[in-house]
């Protein structure tokens, strides 16, 4: 299993609308991928390990699909789409990273 | 459903032991967290979005429990001996962050 991972950092100029982003973008992202996204989970930041210390990212949303293969044919054709509706919820340029998943809850 | 994620950056000079992570380190995490441990998963780091660039992050792990006072009751008595395991994998100092589970698989 194959997962991208896209992880907008906390800074104290950022927002970020979670609401617009659990209920708007990622519902249409895995509208437009189909298949080939078989879930998602989305997290809200809440701190460092310090309680009270604010966390590396501010939200984070992480796109589970079959193959590398899978995950671009998914995003490719609707990648200008989705980028265009980033400014929609947030001011945040976001880290992404594709990973392998070793351990799928063990 | 709470989240801690351990996120260990990746540079040209890191070195990461991936079986041992999978197979030594996490396994002693979940027994020692108990019930406080809902689950774990593991992620190795392959690129960015861009082919054979490198990742943000070379691997990382996230830990899910009920609740942010399960997860410290969990973790407490437990991160002197899981801090000093590190060194048995990695020379990477992780970022870790609390987040919370706002979609679960959708």
């Amino acid at each position: 299993m194959i997962k991208l991972s896209v992880m907008y950092p906390y800074s104290p100029e950022a927002h970020f609308d979670h609401a617009y982003y659990r209920d708007r973008h990622l519902p249409m992202l895995k509208e437009r991928m189909g298949e080939h996204c078989r879930y998602y989970t989305i997290d809200q930041g809440i701190s460092s390990v310090a309680p009270g210390s604010a966390p590396a990212f501010i939200a984070m949303c992480h796109v589970y699909s079959d193959s590398l293969e899978s995950l671009m044919a998914g995003l490719a054709p609707h990648s200008a789409e989705l980028a265009a509706d980033i400014p929609n919820f947030t001011n945040i340029t976001p880290v992404r990273q594709v990973s392998e998943v070793v351990v799928d809850r063990s």
